[in-house]
């Protein structure tokens, strides 16, 4: 299965690269914004494609993406203004969204955050608008699109290292999760077609990724 | 027919309240954030009800409308910054758009900017956040809600005297529109049916309101 990952070099899409590398059946397609970060996935084994999300057009995109059999999304402004915010982590991923569907793609995976919703939505707090832009892109996918979509809500991200051990859940009380057990998750996702139309929150947990997986 | 003006204090919805107060069918709602807003309706014998788009939750918005039997949006950040303009042209229309089904209202009639879609979306410039903004918040009126919606795009808002006389399409040159005209465009939107699921583009043109509405 080849996998067009958008954000490719960011952190958890970075360790994400690693478990490509070492996984049977998934290949990726990094899209980067970089040329500079070309290096870190050809010594990977990792093809990549050169392209701005905000920049490039949909059908750009859909063009780069026409040998892939899924997306992840996993790009995101990351605290570089909410302008940065709207063009990346809303209207990004709903152009990512139209270029699969474009392309005839019809898996998509969604790294998105937390909570969404409204409640997390009316929080006066400095992830306000954060909240409201990935919130509106889940809906779009959930609600606006044919794709076969899976939504990843991981808790607060932390970069020691993996545990290979999460809780799967909605509502739960947020803690941490590595960076790295979430790529693994995505590789689950990718492998397990009962991640379809579902969404769940992971967080650092007592089952394998595996099994949490498995038993969604 | 009552109608509840969201953002009601805004220079194209002080007109509104103009017309509105000569309107022998249409009686007005004011939603206002600050209570010093309040002698310019009540001078005008306009109800007024104190909420804030953004602080407020739905249920209080919906509260609100309940005596209402359409709505008015025409709220905008208008330059406070992209967060605000998250919060109020965005996240504040879907708030008061799901408002108004709670309290049973089916009619909405929004207040759009000139040109939404992809191609505007995409241009570099200083709307580019508050266009992509209102373009989601128009897609979400007219593909997430059960409301008999109409949405109007006016060009250039000038502060010059109404003339009465406009032109209607989709995909005009831009143009300016005295504020007066547009507001008087509302009154004749929400006294026509037949502009119910209907969106177009308002612009000085040769053709009296009532005409060109009674036309569409």
């Amino acid at each position: 299965m080849k996998v067009f990952v958008v954000g490719a070099n960011g952190k958890v899409a970075q360790h994400f690269a690693d478990f490509v590398k070492e996984d049977e059946v998934i290949e990726e397609i990094a899209m980067i914004r970089d040329p500079k970060q070309a290096d870190f996935f050809e010594e990977r084994g990792i093809e990549t494609v050169l392209l701005d999300l905000v920049k490039n057009s949909i059908d750009d995109i859909a063009e780069a993406m026409k040998d892939a059999d899924a997306v992840v999304f996993s790009a995101g402004a990351g605290g570089a203004g909410d302008d940065q915010t709207v063009l990346i982590d809303l209207d990004g991923a709903i152009k990512a969204m139209t270029a699969a569907e474009q392309a005839g793609i019809k898996r998509f995976v969604m790294v998105s955050t937390f909570r969404t919703g409204r409640e997390e939505m009316s929080k006066d707090n400095d992830l306000q608008i954060y909240t409201i832009a990935k919130n509106y892109a889940d809906e779009w996918l959930k609600n606006r699109t044919a794709l076969d979509w899976t939504i990843v809500h991981p808790g607060i991200l932390v970069d020691t290292q993996g545990t290979d051990q999460i809780k799967t859940g909605m509502g739960q009380e947020i803690a941490e999760i590595p960076r790295q057990d979430v790529a693994k998750t995505l590789i689950s996702v990718l492998n397990n077609d009962n991640t379809i139309k579902k969404e769940f929150e992971i967080l650092g947990g007592d089952q394998t990724i595996e099994e949490a997986i498995n038993n969604l």
